[in-house]
Formats: structure tokens, C-alpha cells, sequence
């Protein structure tokens, strides 16, 4: 239901949505399987400290821990109460959430608007509406932080430490960003499924990661605005990145995200959230690959303050994907004696007699890892140079590790810099073990070149966004 | 330099590139980290079992094998001669090479044309041809093939057996492709890197692709075409799919591509490598990504007969994704009551009533490997189905490995039926184990929906190829 700006008293509840200090589980099984056992092992499991209260009319204990027949019947306070029971059962649950004072509730629950239950919904968001008791859902698969070691829902994975809160309708993609996240390293502060987002919308956990200490990003997945202006204010009141994917756009996609989280598309066009996007001033990915890509760019480097980009890669055909993609983009590189004169002369003393000091700049397979060094230095101090993006490809005697540690080193000692450092590795194992590393000490590493591009445009547009403010 | 066409002997002699009795190194090196040393090492420890001949005139034994001062000096016949020397001594080895009448040579060297020294490369390049000596680079690292235990040049890994022939200018970004090779499984037949492709030049590598038995696909990487022609008629001529993509067209990228490979893209538009492919009935890949997903895609599935796909998913984010990228692309996904009346009812049967049978059908993320199985079957047995793109969003109930394991079963059980099958498998380590062996046993898959998606369109695509021939 529409909502005309971030409400306070739902942005000041959300701390109990990520950080509550009790928790009531409404229809916790002692059946393996189910989503009410799943919520009450994944807490335990990835260790949170606070108390559990399950309820289930049925059961004496569950998962160990006493278990009550209703939330009203819990002799102490509860922050969340997480709803796991069949939809028609939802409305007498909210109600002993209110008579016990909850701070929010989460409705895990499926089989509401979209599938044609929108009079349910709709009673159900007004009550809670009515009791300023904000609702999270439903139909949605939960929340956590790794900063908190909090997992609450139906989720099989905590992501690793990081810097993108990641604001998602959509549960799977949500799990699938989770699983991305210790796959490949892509940190997170915070994530959430906002499902149906009957009452919390998103403008509210824009607004909560705008002030939240560990987010420096955020990734926003819509399937459906229901109040855009409200999302325009929050993302403009954010002093931070914001990346946004947008899908049900297509013919098929307007229905397939109705019967999903009851999202409505009809009516509005792709050019209409191109609008809102630049409104909010956020960024909009259109792949999945790239929405994460970017996010993660946006996360850990500062902005990019100008187009001078110099690309340092052993491999000259990484170079051409490269350029051809920069350009592709509308953001070509320039030649390093456009850039800065005497750069490429610099740079010519850490390459073999074939190797080319164009830009990209090729210092050839045989580059050894002080050529590497010597190459990245003259880059980064040049005072013209806006940023760097280095790439590795294997060949024979290409000494993987020993690159990214310089690559490591040299980004720390020129932090005060402010310049983005970008890695693309591109091969094997190695590389991606390397991928990881590098993005373990704040560096965002691509195993393609066309990613590590997009993830550097991001941080043009980044800037030029923050400039335009 | 320009060729008509296919020329015969060199097409023949191919095979001695890639599966030669006997082998010399010119330029065989007793130092680690030398091509010259590298090259046979490489030979060694992938298990190639013809002979080595090293070439140095100041060893008397390079890696425990007689060296000789000149090739002319080998006392018995030479297949191939792999030549990591100087460019000004390429001349004299060559003319070493044509009194030894060995079979095909490969010039490793660079700093030829790329450096501005196109006299000297095409002196050499003559000189072969006026004694029929197919010669193969200079300026590449080198060529191989799992199904040979062949390792050729300046390579740290050969790829898993497979049905990609990855014919590639750029040494760096075949050597991505053999890291990506055996970190993701993508299986390939045969590879090789042409550099300057000065000689033998890419239609003749398609010819020899064309005939080879363990190519399914061809993989083309191109920086620059010398004989537009020559490369159409090549491609036309082979009766399987071809994959390429063209790097070297932004503004930076023609200088680039010229210091890299000597490629020569000045006066040629990206509009004008549209239209060579679409006349050799190539489909053009965008990004490198891209390039090998649609190759792997190719290469282990059918191509598809109509645009009746049916997408089954447990993840209705994954869904939206898929269709919507699937009418970015231009072949709309068609609701399951316009492909076949009675499907969404019969599939309605293995998923819950929140669930959704529209196209992609959402199983919900509560489905079970037997809904899943119940839903693929009827799927794929609909006779007004043409292909199939499932996918798996692993939630805390999802088992991953029991529904690839039916996705193996199925896709062996209805192989008769000629109807691809692609699929999806998007999350953490468990989906990249999934994906593994899924494409173990023929079936693409990939960590994104995009991906997935750009697979089955190629499938497409080249089902419209076969049909225009």
C-alpha cells in the first residue's frame, strides 16, 4: 500500500527487524522441513545471542526452548515477531502482536495479493498501519547481518562481512546474492526481502541504510514501486550509493511479477523507471551480474572524479575487450599523452620493446610482478589520473600472487589518494582465488574485462551524480 | 597477408600443428621462465608423447634431451617446429625448416608487424608460402588439446575435453578461456592463438575445425580480418556452429588491436563485421562472457526448432529476470496456455497453490526435487514444446544435488527428442558444484538468468541459421 514518504516511526522500528533482542517465532515446527523449523535453526546455527520465544499451540518446546501458544502468552518483552502461519490465521497473530507490544513483525507467509488475496492484504497492512506497528512482507523469505551473525528466515546462507546492504523484493535473488556473497567474496552489511512490502516500503530501508554505519552502498531489486515518490525522497536524502535493478517490465514480466510479489507494472514503462531512477539519482543495472558488480564497485571505492582512466593489463586482448567497452558505454579511454604528457615515456621503462603504451597499456605477457609495480605507480601518482583499472591474465610466468599483493600494497599507500583501483583477473583457479583476496582488502576484482568496466562506470556516474547534488 | 581462401595444403597440415609425432623447439632454453624452457616443460608434464627435439647451439641437453645446434642437424623427421627466437633470426631457422621439410611451423616470436616491422613479417610470410610451409603466428602463445594431452607453448593449463574449438588471435584471452576451462567446465577440443595469423590464417583453422570430430562448436575470437571473404566461405562451408567475437572497433581500440596483434581495423565498421557474420552465418557474441556461454551452449545441445520455450523455476525473481531479458533479446517468452492448452494445468499439478503456471512457472521455492521432476517431465514430453531453461535458487529447503541429478536423468531419457535443455543454477558454492556437473554430462548451465537466457537465443538463432541454409 502507498506510502507518501519514509514514516518515522517505521525507519526507527526497523533496528529490531536487523538487531531485535528477542524474537517470537509464530508457527515454529518441530518438523524438519518446515519454514517455522528452518527460521529457529538458522538462528541458532549462525549464532545469535538474543532470546527465542516459538509459538506453537501444540508443542511444549521446540528446538529446546519453551514454547507458548500465542505471542500474548510470552511473559517478556519481544522485539520481532516472525510469522510463519497459514495466511488466514495472520490477522488474530497481529493482534496479540499489538495487545504484546511487538516492535515489528515480519510476515513470511505466502498466498496473499498475489494470488489474488489483495482485500486480505490490504485489512492486514491497515491494521498494523493503524497500531504503528510496522509490518515486513509478507511473502518473503527473511533478513540477517553478518555483522550481527543474524539469520532470520528461510535462508541457507549468512553472506560474509561487507559493505552493500542488499534491499531485495525478491527472495531468491536475495538467496542467490547470499550465495554469491561467500562464493565470491561480495560483502554485505545488511540484506532483506521485502516481498509483497505491504506496509515497510522500500523508501524505509533506503532511509535506515542511509544512516546505518556499516552500509556504504545499497542495492535495491524492484519488481514494483507502489510509491515512487516517496523512493525519490528517500534515495535523494541518502548520502550514498544506490544501485537499483528493475524487472517485470517485459509483456510476460508485467504478470509473472504479480503472481510473484503482487507488483504493479501495468501501465508503467521502463522509460518511466529510467525517470525515477535518475530522479532518486540511482544508479540502474539491467543484468543481474552487473547490478552486483556494480554495487560491490560503489561499496568499496570512492567515486571516480573525472574520465582519466588509465588501464595497465599484461594482456593485450583484456585491453581491447576493455576499451571497446568502455566506449561501448559512452566513457572511452584516452590516450595516456591526452591524459598527462610524459606518462607513457614513464611507463615505457616497465615493458618489453613489444609491449605497447597506448592506453590500455600493454606491458605483454612476460610482465613480471615490478614491472607491474613499477607501471601502477606511475598511473596512480600521476596528479592527471583519475583511476586505475589493472588486469592479470595468466600466461607461463605470470606470478599471480605476487601482483595482487603489490596490487594490495600499492592501494593502501595511496588510499589518501582517492583514486578507484579496479582488478580484472581473468583465467583460472588462481585468478580466483585472487579475485577473493583482492576484494578481502577493499579492491573490487571482475573475472571479465566487461565487468571490471561496468563496475568502473558505475564510479564516473557515481561522481557525477555526487557532483550534480 | 590476404588470402582467396582455404588453401589446401595448409588446411591438410594442420594436424601437425595439433597432433605432430615429432616436435622441435627452436629456441630451447635451460632457464625457467624462458618460452624456450616453458614450452617443452609444458609438453612434458601434460603428457605428450611424440618426440622433442630442443634446438640451441650452446646446449649439449635441454630438459634431459638431446639438443641440436640447428633444426637441419635433427637426424629424423620433423613434424612441427615451435620457434622462440629473435625475430632477425626467424629467417635462417625458416630456411632450416624448408630443407628439413617439416610439415608446419609455428613462429612464437613477437615484435613483427605489431611493432612496425610488417616488411620483415611479410618477407617470412612469402617465403613460406613459396615453399608451402603453412607457418602459424608470429606473436602467439601457442596451441593444444586435452583430447591429445597436447600443451604447445607459453600455457599454464590445458582445458578439460569438451565440444569447443577456441580459435583465438588474442594469447591472453585464450589463456582466460583454458582458466575458465577448468574452473567453470567449460570443455573444449581443440585450442589454438594465431597472433599475427600472418600465414594461416583463421578460414583455414574453421576448415580443419569444420572436419574435426571432437569439435561441436567452433569459438572464434577475432581482432582483425584480412580476407573477409576468404573467413565467409570458410564458415560456410562447416557444417556446425560458429561463435565469434570481434574486438578492435572503438577509436582507441584500432590502435590497440594494430600493437597487439598487428591487426589492421582502420576504415572498418562494427556494421561491417555485422554483415561478414551474418553472411557466414556466424553468430556474434558482444561480450566475452557472452562469447562463452553461447559457445558452451552450442556445443553440447541441439539447436532450437521455434521459440516455444518453457522456463520452470522454484525462484520467481530468477523468472523475472529471464523474461524480461529474454524480450530485451527480442523472443519473448509465450504464456503456457499459447504454446499448448492443458500444459499450465498438468504442470499445476507439482507445485503449490501460491505457485505460478504462467511462463516462467514459479514451483515456488518450497519445491521438491519430485515437483520439479513432475513439471520438467511434462514440459518436455508437450509435443508443442520446443526447449526447456530450469532453474534453481537454493532456499534452506531446496536440494540442489537431487535436482540436477533429475536433470540428468531427464535430459539422458528424452535426448531423442532433440530439445535443448538449459539451466539455471544461481547461488553459492553448492550451485558452481551444480553447474560443474551438469555440464559434465552435456547440459549448459550457468550462475545467472541473463546468461542462461543468452544461451537458449543462440540455440535459437542457429536453428534459424540451419533452416536458411
Amino acid at each position: 500500500m502507498k506510502v507518501n514518504r519514509s514514516r518515522k516511526y517505521v525507519v526507527d522500528n526497523l533496528q529490531y527487524a536487523l538487531n531485535p533482542k528477542s524474537i517470537a517465532v509464530v508457527g515454529a515446527s518441530r518438523y524438519n522441513g518446515k519454514v517455522g523449523f528452518k527460521v529457529i535453526e538458522g538462528l541458532l546455527n549462525w549464532g545469535y545471542k538474543g532470546k527465542i520465544y516459538p509459538v506453537n499451540p501444540r508443542a511444549e518446546k521446540v528446538h529446546g526452548f519453551d514454547a507458548y501458544p500465542t505471542v500474548q502468552d510470552i511473559p517478556h518483552d519481544v522485539d520481532l515477531v516472525f510469522i510463519a502461519v497459514p495466511a488466514h490465521i495472520v490477522k488474530s497473530v497481529l493482534e496479540d502482536c499489538v495487545a504484546k507490544k511487538a516492535k515489528i513483525v515480519v510476515i513470511a507467509t505466502s498466498a496473499f495479493k498475489e494470488i489474488g488475496r489483495g482485500d486480505l492484504q490490504n485489512q492486514l497492512t491497515q491494521y498494523c498501519r493503524d497500531h504503528k506497528l510496522p509490518m515486513i512482507g509478507p511473502n518473503l523469505v527473511g533478513m540477517g547481518s553478518p555483522y550481527l551473525h543474524f539469520n532470520c528466515g528461510f535462508i541457507p546462507y549468512l553472506p560474509i562481512e561487507g559493505p552493500v546492504a542488499m534491499i531485495s523484493q525478491s527472495g531468491a535473488n536475495l538467496l542467490a546474492a547470499l550465495g554469491t556473497s561467500q562464493k565470491d567474496h561480495f560483502g554485505m552489511s545488511f540484506f532483506v526481502g521485502l516481498g509483497n512490502k505491504a506496509d515497510v516500503d522500500f523508501c524505509e530501508f533506503i532511509s535506515y541504510a542511509g544512516v546505518d554505519d556499516n552500509t556504504k552502498c545499497l542495492a535495491v531489486y524492484i519488481e514494483g514501486l507502489d510509491s515512487p515518490e516517496a523512493f525519490i525522497d528517500a534515495c535523494k536524502s541518502v548520502n550514498k550509493p544506490i544501485v537499483t535493478i528493475k524487472v517485470g517490465g517485459s509483456k510476460i514480466g508485467v504478470k509473472a511479477a504479480f503472481a510473484h510479489t503482487a507488483s504493479e507494472n501495468e501501465g508503467t514503462t521502463d522509460k518511466f523507471y529510467d525517470e525515477v531512477f535518475e530522479k532518486a539519482g540511482a544508479i540502474r543495472a539491467t543484468t543481474w551480474q552487473e547490478f552486483l558488480d556494480v554495487s560491490l564497485a560503489l561499496g568499496l571505492q570512492p567515486p571516480l572524479q573525472g574520465d582519466n582512466i588509465v588501464m595497465i593489463t599484461n594482456g593485450g586482448g583484456s585491453g581491447l575487450l576493455s576499451c571497446d567497452h568502455f566506449e561501448r558505454c559512452g566513457l572511452p579511454l584516452h590516450e595516456l599523452s591526452e591524459i598527462s604528457p610524459g606518462l607513457a615515456g614513464r611507463i615505457r621503462a616497465y615493458m618489453p620493446m613489444f609491449g605497447s603504451p597506448l592506453n590500455p597499456v600493454d606491458i605483454s605477457g612476460t610482465a613480471s610482478p615490478i614491472q607491474y609495480k613499477g607501471a601502477f605507480h606511475q598511473a596512480i601518482r600521476d596528479p592527471k589520473v583519475h583511476g586505475i583499472l589493472g588486469s592479470i591474465c595468466p600466461t607461463a610466468v605470470t606470478d599471480v600472487g605476487a601482483v595482487v599483493d603489490i596490487v594490495i600494497e600499492l592501494h593502501e599507500m595511496y588510499k589518501h589518494l582517492n583514486k578507484p583501483f579496479i582488478m580484472e583477473c581473468q583465467g583460472g583457479e588462481e585468478c580466483q582465488e585472487a579475485i577473493m583476496k583482492l576484494r578481502d582488502h577493499g579492491i573490487p576484482a571482475y573475472p571479465t574485462a566487461e565487468q571490471s568496466v561496468n563496475a568502473m562506470i558505475a564510479l564516473y556516474k557515481y561522481g557525477q551524480i555526487k557532483k550534480s547534488k
